[in-house]
């Protein structure tokens, strides 16, 4: 059986944007997106923890760009850093008009906080993030000031 | 042809926890619910601004409770105050077992920011809302806190 | 944990008109407005029984008006009658261009007949409707009514 | 390019019973059947008036089986009766479990009437349906007695 | 209970081409195609084995013709010949303009090989299919040369 | 606005394996993954022509391995060779336990040709592809081989 060893704690989807998902404005609903960055978080966090992963919070969220009909919607998810029995995952959401311009869009950015949990939904430890390349350690390090931010307004 | 008149800015969506939305745990996806909170908001600046609208920014949000397979899983949205040409909308989600209890449970509540826009993209003015409750009052007010927090942040 | 008191035998659900939805004429399908008022029975008979519920059987209807493409639909169901192991609920459907009137168009209405079972599908008696309001005394009234002339007719 | 020609006036469907529209008891949502009824009625109807048809009316139905999830469940659709401007079409509704049995059990019957618009939603003449066999004569027979019953009953 | 003998070893299904199936040009999918060839051929598979059955191969297949939103898309099955734990399964796929025309179009053909199950996922013997017709002897024939040409490429 | 160039001529999809596309031994349907080969085929051939394309021919096509519900699959695709109004694009798809290891099975390989259409379906010339490594120096050479052994097939 071939094998491909996956990146953990991170994940890539992309989806075409569908006409059931759109408004009457022929652009990709913001919630329909906020839907598919859930599962792109949840993939990066199941392959950080090897557990079940459920949300716990979603943190604010603009969309700095419509995306249209018919257009690629490209998600990146990473796990920024592992805290006890919780995670911070980033995600980042493209666009892409395949037929017209090689780029992409940078259309929303958003943290999530997942939980890893075991079939009866108590809370598991999750193992820690080591980041690595300098990109890794000043996500790591946002994350780490994010929570403090997030436990002070509580 | 017999008519009712609705309860402008505001909306009300309930809908059932379907398997393909369904988590290894048995519980709703977090994504799935904002998908649902971002449509009944939609709903309520609709009705409010009697224009197309698109959701500009989702403000932070925790899930509360989990959601089974097989409940029902019920939104209400209001307009809590429109700006010059935006709205924000305050959505509360909450579960139902249908068959066991005559209670909902909180699952998460979740302020939106909306802007209607003409065909071409254009923003549009939006009428004001005028509170009329205490209860309407009080969002009111907070509405414009929230507002002038989000602008200093920036 | 904040709970919210829900008013029993009664449901309320809402649902935009989707493109795969829609036939070449630009109008919701017939069958898709039966499924919703199917969910929307469903709900106010398993609200009311505290059982699983499966439809019996569904009287008559007529569609009144088209439904558009990007509307909302909108169904009110509520139990009319318990009988001994059925329970009779009437629904009523409206759809509301949101972004041009306040008035909601009446559709459809509708009865259905539901029955309670168990696991093992044994039909289980329900609690009686205890009417209270005079329009609820009128629609058991007529719940009665229809069932005696749905048994002379077998 | 090779053809072959279409029994107009009829229409045969059939669909697997999916998760995602099955009851907590394991069986397929009333509604859901209505649903696959009304396309099988229009896909009939459309064959006979070579137009876009709507759903004017459903007829009393009653549900005599459950359809378990996994089963395969067959749509059989003939138009009885062309009249005016509209058609009363028949569906029959048998359910087929594929590995234990070679019999379908018949699960419900329905008799809907259908209309053929123009672009405009201008009602169009629809071709008389010309009955051959001794079953369409008195399907046909019927058709034109349960027309007279609706009429009076209005 | 009213039962109907099915013809066992071949299916016979249509499903119409939606908005979220259809690209760019507003033409069908050609996965989607396949998606419902490969629905249409376990069905007559598991028809014949009376078994779970999977799908083990897909044969070459080409696109002849474009199916159109709206349009019907008929899909007409019949195991060719079951070999000792597999079966030979070949599809035939039609589009129909409902409103146009009354031939249907040759869109594409499909040979594929399922095998039987148990809950294990063990293979399982299937019985053999007897060919009666001329056609049906014809195409028994080929199907085993068509085995014959697959096994001698390994 | 940010940007992030795309690496023309590839694709990259994943996917839950949902409860709707999967059969009553727990996996998911071979039709279902060859729907999403030919999407995950299609954004590839699209980025490559910027153009409108459609599938054209699927070779033949082998499961090797179960996919499970809840599992990721994951697909991989690049356009091996332009031809003149063809192009031939490879497609790998993998499936992924997410909570159990970190290897990706290879569940199937998929060649399929696409064409790039104008708004009229007319023909389009497509750009050369230009292999650059010596990965795709083979699959350029290879895709070559099989264009001549299925013209000679003819």
């Amino acid at each position: 059986m071939e094998g491909r060893t996956v990146k953990a704690s991170q994940s890539y989807l992309s989806e075409l944007a569908l006409p059931n998902d759109v408004n009457g404005l022929g652009t990709l609903l913001g919630g329909r997106i906020m839907h598919l960055v859930d599962i792109a978080g949840a993939v990066a966090a199941a392959r950080h923890s090897r557990q079940f992963v459920v949300t716990a919070a979603f943190d604010h969220m603009s969309f700095l760009e419509p995306v249209y009909e018919g257009e690629l919607i490209v998600l990146r998810a990473s796990v920024n850093r592992a805290f006890n029995t919780s995670m911070e995952v980033g995600v980042k959401v493209h666009a892409e008009n395949m037929r017209a311009q090689d780029e992409q869009r940078h259309v929303a950015s958003a943290f999530l906080t997942f939980v890893a949990l075991d079939k009866n939904r108590k809370k598991l430890r999750v193992p820690p993030l080591i980041p690595e390349t300098n990109e890794e350690k000043r996500r790591y390090e946002q994350a780490g000031q994010r929570r403090e931010y997030r436990l002070a307004k509580r």
